[in-house]
């Protein structure tokens, strides 16, 4: 359903003037390339899961100029008939090569490298990075809350819901943001909309104001089990979660048990969910209702769930909204897009971009990202020039690429090429994977790495080395630059 | 372009599952009121600006189950054949009142209220939260950005521009973040999309790209200027501001001047914005070019922006992207949706919803809110039920809701009823202002309020008081509940 929408004019203002710019010079086919990638991980975590290429290629399937778009940057006043009429042609014809969604991957790394007429090759940028900054960033989110959940040593099977719609910040940020979270390893989403679009498990029962409504807390219980049998969740914290709340649900429960139908959980949304869950479970365990799921929501996050669970919370499954759907401290991933090689006359040469801080100088050429393992475990990245080749059965030297002293030799390695060509020549090559097999592939990725790679807090910084080729590469245009 | 978006789905399935169970209990045509309000400023403001009606408003226009939503809800298994064909012949005859946008209102006064048949009243929750939600953030910290801008005693006239699309939380985050940052005070987007679809300035220039793409910065200038040459502005830090961007900039601006052209700006990205600003100022003042603008931006806020400020930076525009666009200090606001009253028999009663935290402790009724201006000044905000008649020929007094020893006396004051009529019984019955429209009235409403509660840090707390009849019907909610 989103597949056709309209958003060709979804770029930033400037990419068009450089696209009228190069068209007044005569410039605008020349061929560049230019690599999408971040220079820090978000919320302290080790890696990030790259999401939205799906995305990324209805966009580009769709762009193409409208008469209404025309007429609208007609009447700006500021680009030429003939442009304008360039426009109306307008085509993507690049090449696209991408990470698949649901890998792992690391600071500096080409998560998308696009090549092609530089006009074209500018005019996606703004949407394309907001696509893949997106769902990347509550992907990555959605994988810490969800790792969290998994330390649960009482209910290790324990699962998280995605619930944030009303805190998102507008529709795509749900619908989106309920995508990523799955592909993260949330089980379901509160949001219908999102739930049709990816056949993501939809998950919902009822909220204070179906208590409210009705006359009692428990007269509101059984209408609901009256209309959901099969699927009874109550929200027990409406008036008072162990003196009201929790001995309806019971009473409610023993009469499904004794109809042959059986409660299936109750939902806690405030309080102290340490100390309420505990309670419920043993009083739903005295009661004879040991099967009885405990469901928590409210301002949860990774952080909290930790901390409930190292206090022995009974909790069964997590609704995550807001911190989740927004991921609220960190809002944002810094994606970026730089010009790394660049036509000239019919030579493709690579570019640099220099920066006083040196974490930003970008690495120069176009360029493949290979993942090393050894036995089955991810052992470094290595960013290569595309055309270099290796033999897995020779022993390989990796350095950093700052500390050049540290140096670990791989042998009998296999290679995982990571950029995979999506768009050849403007034409979709690429087969997209399901959500579902996109979740997968991210519990395979992830179990490739160390826990070390993987903790939360301070993890271990993964190898991502630089070939010897494009090293030296990057030395010599840094020395040209400085003469 | 976004008014027809079938949007029904965007619902939470909780919505889903009570207007199933309402059906079946035979109750989903009982009428209710729910409230719609937030209960704390975001980002330490002293208030909150209203936005997202229009959104709220063609989201409801278009709300009906198409044949695509019920073949979905079916095949979920949970939901009846009459249910569905209930669904399928679904419309919103509900009224919606609502303040209008760029409305400053606070904490707990009603920003929408909703009364109708229940299930049509549940069903968009969801939606409308998102909708408000995102937008009145967004138009809450552009006013702060905005606000810190005008600090500028050198550059009184000193504005802000939105660019934040390549690090919004995915397209529509980026198009409605664009609008309620104009609302907020923001004069043009880089977003060309939300510019067209909302009539707003679009802004912008070129990226280092651009200036990388040439053999050097001159002549990368000089292209642009050529395309661009009554609105040439240049980016000065691709290799080095002081040395290179502004030597250079300053050439192309002298070679403009004796052409009778003139150079609009130059552009800072990077580095220390005080510094570069204050040094660039002087070089352009030296050279005779003392009109050429100084554009800033990189990582802004209204802290950097004041700061910089406070440093003397020499800087006439800012360019704001990542911080506005997520409020990435605050990348969130609660509005809740609650139920206030309900139809028993053929009586609209109150409904309060009870919590241990007295602060989420609801105000029960149908009310309204009045703001009270005393010579032009808003004093005090009342929020009265909907029935009660007030004479601002009387002195009235208004007490705390909680401290209710504190107590004052207005007299001879004006009376703004904030909550104006949009549906009534399903229909639209109200006229959308335009953008342009709602950023004037933002300016009006907040000269009304003294710079006290203006303030961006620690502000003063503006009276929002209950009237009488309200604090009563609270109280004695309360203490029925209570035995």
């Amino acid at each position: 359903m989103y597949r056709d929408r309209h958003l060709t004019l979804l770029t930033d203002l400037y990419q068009l003037t450089m696209m009228y710019g190069h068209f007044r010079a005569g410039r605008h086919e020349n061929r560049v390339v230019f690599d999408l990638f971040y220079r820090r991980n978000p919320c302290g975590n080790g890696y990030v899961i790259a999401a939205g290429l799906e995305q990324v290629v209805w966009y580009i399937h769709q762009l193409s100029f409208s008469e209404d778009d025309i007429a609208y940057l007609r009447s700006l006043r500021m680009f030429s008939d003939d442009f304008l009429d360039y426009l109306r042609h307008f085509r993507f014809r690049g090449d696209v090569y991408a990470v698949p969604e649901g890998t792992v991957v690391f600071p500096n790394e080409p998560i998308l490298r696009v090549e092609g007429p530089i006009a074209e090759v500018q005019l996606i940028e703004s949407a394309v990075l907001a696509f893949i900054n997106h769902q990347s960033l509550i992907a990555t989110k959605a994988r810490r809350i969800v790792e969290a959940a998994r330390t649960n040593v009482k209910h290790p099977g324990s699962t998280v819901i995605e619930m944030g719609l009303r805190r998102s910040q507008n529709a795509d940020a749900a619908i989106f943001g309920a995508r990523a979270a799955f592909i993260g390893g949330c089980v379901a989403t509160s949001n219908v909309l999102a739930a049709q679009a990816y056949n993501i498990p939809a998950a919902g029962t009822q909220a204070h104001s179906w208590i409210q409504s009705f006359p009692s807390e428990y007269e509101a219980f059984q209408a609901y089990r009256a209309a959901f049998p099969d699927n009874t969740v109550l929200l027990v914290d409406t008036y008072d979660v162990l003196r009201s709340g929790v001995p309806n649900a019971i009473r409610v429960g023993l009469e499904m048990k004794a109809a042959g139908q059986s409660l299936k959980a109750i939902r806690i949304d405030s309080g102290d969910l340490a100390y309420l869950s505990k309670r419920a479970r043993q009083m739903l365990n005295d009661a004879g209702l040991p099967d009885v799921q405990i469901i928590a929501s409210s301002d949860l996050d990774e952080y909290t769930i930790r901390d409930l669970l190292t206090q022995g919370a009974e909790i069964d499954a997590w609704g995550v909204g807001t911190r989740l759907i927004t991921s609220e401290d960190c809002p944002s991933l810094g994606c970026v897009y730089k010009l790394v090689a660049q036509q000239f006359g019919d030579r493709m040469e690579p570019r640099i971009k220099i920066s006083e801080n040196p974490n930003k100088i970008t690495n120069p050429g176009k360029k493949k990202v290979l993942r090393l393992y050894v036995n089955g475990s991810a052992t470094a990245d290595l960013i290569a020039l595309d055309d270099e080749v290796y033999d897995p059965s020779e022993p390989l030297e990796l350095f950093h690429p700052i500390h050049t002293y540290k140096r670990k030799v791989v042998q009998n390695y296999e290679i995982e090429e990571l950029l995979r060509p999506v768009f050849v020549s403007g034409e979709l090559v690429y087969e997209l994977p399901t959500v579902q097999e996109i979740q997968a592939r991210v519990e395979t990725q992830i179990s490739a790495f160390s826990s070390e790679v993987r903790r939360h807090l301070n993890p271990h910084e993964y190898h991502v080395d630089l070939s010897k080729p494009l090293w030296d590469l990057k030395q010599r245009l840094l020395h040209e630059w400085r003469r």
